[in-house]
């Protein structure tokens, strides 16, 4: 499945950047493929590898923060594997041309 | 912390109504807190009380889909109780009137 | 359609409950069936007269915040109407129980 | 702003990948800046701008299909500009190294 997901800290004094930065090195360091990008990270993986890395995230965020609002969409597709290159590759087939990534 | 979810069945065939009827029956019988929306179901607990059920309800859609997409957003805050009610009273003592719930 | 939307104000000093109760002030006050929830406020309506409903709520709360997330959620049907009420209806007529609202 | 958006059709019949090249192709013929990405595309410009381009990718996308969901999330920041490729690159910065993007 892939899984999108966004952490933003909410409150007086609250850096959204250095947060963000936290949350992305522990995604890097997982090993899961990924794509970080302007709105939210996506990774793909199994329910048991992606949820346990969201709440890592939220727990390494949560040490210096009291609120937080995290927003996951999850794309769950019986098996489908490689949905992170191939949706838009597929696209781009489809149009004959290169798209912004 | 709260948590609002919907999952939604992707493809030929799928019957939204007869999958939010399976997700609703496996929230209501969870004893947690929750309210029944329109656009998602929100409920209160714990990170681990949650995630869970919402898996729970996705395993039980995925018996009979091929795809869903599932959308879960999280407020989650240091100490609070209760959010379940409280935001929308707090506001309603804010505007001193009572809004459509 | 409907459309789910919430706002929320990021940064410092940044009061959520407050800038709540201003965009539920002027939803209550379009005319336009909602419904505030505890995550979400859903409003029925046709494109052109809820975008720009919320429109006027960014426009109100960005008077006084110099950043905010927004996020809508429209689940648009052709030829339905007073999917506000029947959605959940329909599910509890299949249940055959009463749901938590 | 910078908003990133996904429509998803729903129901007998629906192809995702047809309907996400129709919006695809939309956006990159509007000449504003964006980034598509897996789970949703990214474009940065005034609301007067994109929200009008959704509506657009929308119409086209209901000419064929009876429903879709639609998911908008914005980040609306006073006086901030190029948040496109900035909010990614000042996370490298802090991080002292690069990201799969």
């Amino acid at each position: 499945m892939l899984a999108g997901f966004s952490i933003i800290p909410i409150g007086v004094g609250s850096s959204i950047g250095d947060q963000l930065a936290v949350a992305l090195k522990i995604v890097d360091e997982s090993g899961l493929p990924y794509k970080a990008g302007p709105m939210n990270t996506v990774i793909e993986g199994e329910w048991e590898e992606i949820i346990p890395l969201i709440k890592k995230c939220r727990d390494a965020i949560m040490e210096k923060e009291d609120r937080v609002v995290i927003s996951i969409t999850i794309d769950d597709r019986k098996g489908k594997l490689n949905m992170i290159e191939e949706k838009l590759s597929s696209v781009e087939k489809r149009l004959g041309k290169s798209l912004k990534k």
